[in-house]
């Protein structure tokens, strides 16, 4: 039977599923976050977009959807079937909350929003009654509190609407607080109009999840790439660009502030708002993102000691800071733990729980760099790892990233079989299939434990046999073959050659040392790790079998390997939704303790040791 | 022996002296506040500026003067021998805090800045302390401190700066700090340099105090006329051209600071600084002043029922305020009663201590409008009382403000005597004259209780003989003649009408009948009252036997009557000098109940009653 692929947006997670499957299958196998609320065809909720693809519909969606839903594409996933490859965006009609629960580790998350509104009657004012707007107003506000508090700076700038407002609306309104401080007025009621979004800026991509602060329900979830890519691709060459440009460092700031007053614009429409009805932020970054989204120079952080000016929780006012959301809200700026261990890592860790956890848990979140943390909640480090491009294809022959024509995962079970993203013909291969390759010519026998190619007459493993004619000669050295040149998209083959091992065997040998070093210095043994938990985009790409093969991940953990997702967009909506948990993470990255493998004593001898497979 | 007026800058006391005392005399008899450290002769701190006036000075007193303060004009007061009327500039050499604990009723004031200046050295980062500057910054600064406290949104300004400085001045710096929030960093060591200003806005002259915030010492004092009296001379005009004039608002508060920008400027030139060096201003001034100096429309103050629209204390950041002073610095807004009863009221509380004593006492203000306050520290009442403009010489035939020309004192001794500001002949009465004319015709039997000139044949009274030839006839009803046209500066007489007392009979009818209701409120007699303060610029003219004998303060009570002078400026001081005092202002602001005369039951008949002389 034909299997298609299916691609689901807005974060990427792709599956295979046979022709005639439904949409809600293919959404369960590939184990994406959706809540279904019936077993199907009963309560309508599973609303998805069609993006591409051909597909069979039902009639009997119908009685669920309105005219202007089926005009837009939208479809119910279990009716659906699936009859070619297809892009299907997941409408979360669920609720966020549930949702955010079924991906942060244990325990529960109670929504305590930072903001609230509340609609009030203020007393008028008269002869006998004499005081002030501002007194009445707040004694309407919060009736228990004692008087002579002095006024924040923000409460002043409502000084200036609050006596007009209150005489054109029969003196009622609405307020909007933050803890006791006041922080704007609104005319009429608006208590229900309460939303904000949860960002996570990566060095590629920035995702946003606008999200009702009352309900903690997801009302719509929008990407983009980070524009500060036409600065530079990764890190590195954006703080070069910002250290050496004159206004390097505002254009990047720019570049990232309009990403999200952009994205903010398309996810409020998409549900009927606008911009103006954010009233809070949170934003989750790699240290880097978050210097260059506020503005600070990324100069000492691209320099050793690599020092960032602040890792410490930012609250900022939005009237004071150029991104379009309610002028009266406020952004939280996750913290960072270290210059290479950012507010991102925070906030896996805050979606992943590890930081409560009476077990000690191993996390890799893989990308440019690796981010590793080992901890439980007696002990918890982190450390970063220059794992080096390889895992994004980068540096790699026929190395690509993740995208449209990338090989993403290979078997050698009998005979080649790879797969492609997006379908169509192989463009190149990206750092999960590249992986499966090494691992698998590591199970053949066909490479040694130092990663070089075994010469053919000492082939032992008689399933090699299937895969002999792939051992090539490339550039004097031999190479595997995976695609020959008249299958590829371009017409050249696609290989994985000598160099392209030894650069795997750098990234993966500089990840399995970071792991190495946290486990010294928490002083354990691998064994005790009771769990692995994989976060990021790779992080859920690649198949951990082949991770524990090559030794990225100590192979006797693979059985309690476990995929995230993107844990770090979960963190930041946590930190949006609620203020005990923006202060749990807080507390986390002062709990959490920086391992600088550069300088660990023993680094140099462990990484050496890493390399080998 | 020939007696000569000296005027005393810059708070404008006057004070007659025969030929030949020397300053340092007449600023004792003035009773001005000025700290004379020897007995004159030796210390060399009784620095004053000569502005107008032939005087003789001694050479001896070169050797405590330099000869750039020679060619200034300045003088010792002890060495300077008055010759002819003079204006003389008082240079406050003397520490404040005594001065001002002088002023102040009881108990000491205990200096405790707002701000703080700290100089630190701050550890330097390494691959092994990785930690952030802001993080090794506030540890260097508050040792003790937990470490994860959210960052106020100046401290995050401070973060544009703290990376490059730390790097350029060999981590070390100065800290500008207020409680546990960094407001900035300097350069160096600069801790030495800490002033700050306290402001009295008053209607017609704004007052500014430059302040060692370490010491407590006054450096320097400034004056100017409130540039808003080219939109309208008293608050009613200026609150209708800022109601109904585009721009009206926003010209006004340009205007008041703008001036206070200047005075700043001029202040600390004087003593060899810059406005850059203040670091703190205190704000008094009546809620009118208070509403326009920050830019909140005084729409609904100038209309029943006058309602505010905050009274609450306020402190604002120098860098979002029009103001021209150091960035980093605040502005301590000293909060308001009610809407006709300010913070200049506050901050005459504050220096007079009534809040604090176990005594009940009367603090009367007068001006256009006349503030009251009865209290002790177990009740305290205060009320505004529309005392109309004859206090300030206008709504009277001769009537003038007490400026040059004005006649302030007048005595009925065997002749008829008056004295004149600033010498010369005079052009007419200020209200301290009108006063003590109808006091003496009130004593001398030539005016009955009503306010009505008896007729001649009626006048019991031997004395009166010397003046019957004063009483003329004015638009067919009698009047005094205080000066013949002959005598005038422009050649016009000078009359007390009959119309003139009965304005002025309205003004004291009024403020005695707050007094009386304050005391009615209070649920005491008058000879409960155990001290009258007389605050403000025209308390410190009038003669007050003069007030008593009119009732516009119960008689029982003159031997009780004490001139506070400037309180509101001192308060303004106190609240600058110490966040203590500034704290009390605001618990006074709470603490006294404002009382509404318009609508307290028996006010009619009071006011009635009060109208009697």
């Amino acid at each position: 039977m034909k299997e298609y692929k299916v691609v689901f947006r807005p974060e990427g997670q792709i599956i295979n599923v046979v022709e005639g499957s439904t949409v809600m299958k293919a959404i369960k196998e590939a184990g994406v976050d959706f809540d279904f609320l019936c077993s199907g065809g009963k309560c309508g909720k599973c609303r998805v977009r069609i993006l591409e693809g051909s597909f069979q519909s039902h009639a009997d969606e119908e009685k669920f959807l309105g005219e202007k839903e089926t005009s837009q594409g939208i479809h119910l996933a279990c009716f659906t079937e699936i009859h070619s490859d297809m892009v299907v965006e997941l409408l979360q009609t669920n609720t966020a909350q549930h949702q955010i629960l079924s991906t942060a580790e244990e325990g529960s998350m109670e929504i305590a929003p930072h903001l609230c509104k509340k609609y009030i009657e203020v007393q008028k004012a008269s002869l006998e009654n004499y005081q002030s707007d501002w007194k009445r107003f707040r004694a309407s506000l919060f009736p228990e509190e004692s008087q002579y508090i002095t006024m924040a700076e923000t409460e002043i700038s409502v000084l200036y609407q609050l006596s007009k407002a209150l005489r054109t609306n029969q003196h009622q309104l609405t307020a909007i607080t933050y803890g006791h401080e006041v922080l704007g007025i609104e005319q009429q009621d608006t208590t229900e109009r309460l939303t904000g979004m949860a960002f996570d800026i990566g060095t590629t991509s920035i995702v946003g999840y606008l999200m009702d602060l009352h309900s903690g329900r997801e009302l719509s979830v929008v990407s983009t790439v980070n524009p500060q890519t036409k600065f530079g691709a990764d890190v590195i060459t954006r703080m070069n660009y910002a250290n050496q440009e004159e206004k390097g460092l505002e254009r990047l700031q720019e570049a990232v502030t309009g990403a999200i007053s952009k994205l903010a614009k398309e996810a409020t429409e998409k549900v009927g708002l606008s911009s103006d009805d954010i009233y809070a932020m949170a934003i989750a970054g790699n240290t880097c993102m978050h210097h260059l989204f506020l503005g600070l120079s990324p100069k000492y952080l691209s320099q050793s000691p690599y020092i960032p000016t602040t890792t410490a929780p930012l609250i900022l006012s939005a009237s004071k800071f150029p991104i379009d959301m309610n002028k009266a809200g406020k952004i939280f700026v996750l913290p960072n733990i270290a210059g290479f261990v950012g507010a991102d890592t925070v906030a896996v860790l805050l979606a992943t729980q590890m930081d409560r956890s009476e077990e000690v848990k191993l996390m890799i979140d893989i990308g440019t760099n690796g981010e590793i943390a080992l901890g439980s909640k007696h002990k918890l480090f982190t450390c970063s790892s220059a794992a080096g491009p390889a895992f994004e294809g980068a540096q790699i022959s026929s190395g690509m990233r993740g995208a449209i024509g990338a090989i993403d995962h290979v078997t050698f079970e009998g005979e080649l079989r790879y797969s492609v993203i997006g379908e169509g013909k192989p463009k190149g291969i990206c750092g999960s299939g590249l992986l499966d390759v090494v691992a698998g010519l590591l199970e053949l026998g066909i490479l040694d434990k130092r990663g070089r190619f075994i010469s053919p007459e000492k082939m032992t493993n008689p399933m090699v046999q299937g895969f002999k004619e792939n051992i090539i000669q490339y550039e004097g050295k031999p190479a595997f073959l995976l695609v020959d040149g008249s299958s590829t998209f371009h017409g050249r083959p696609i290989l994985v050659t000598q160099k392209d091992i030894g650069e795997l065997q750098l990234a993966k040998g500089a990840m399995a040392a970071g792991i190495k070093v946290l486990i010294d210095k928490y002083g354990i043994v691998v064994e005790d790790i009771k769990e692995v938990l994989l976060a990021g985009a790779f992080g859920n790409y690649l198949n951990p079998h082949s991770a524990c093969v090559i030794g990225l991940i100590p192979k006797t953990l693979e059985n309690k390997i476990r995929m995230v997702g993107n844990a770090a967009g979960t963190g930041a909506r946590l930190a949006l939704l609620s203020s005990k948990e923006y202060q749990r993470g807080a507390a986390i990255a002062e709990f959490a303790e920086y391992v600088e493998l550069a300088s660990y004593p023993k680094f140099s001898s462990i990484f050496a040791g890493s390399m080998y497979f």
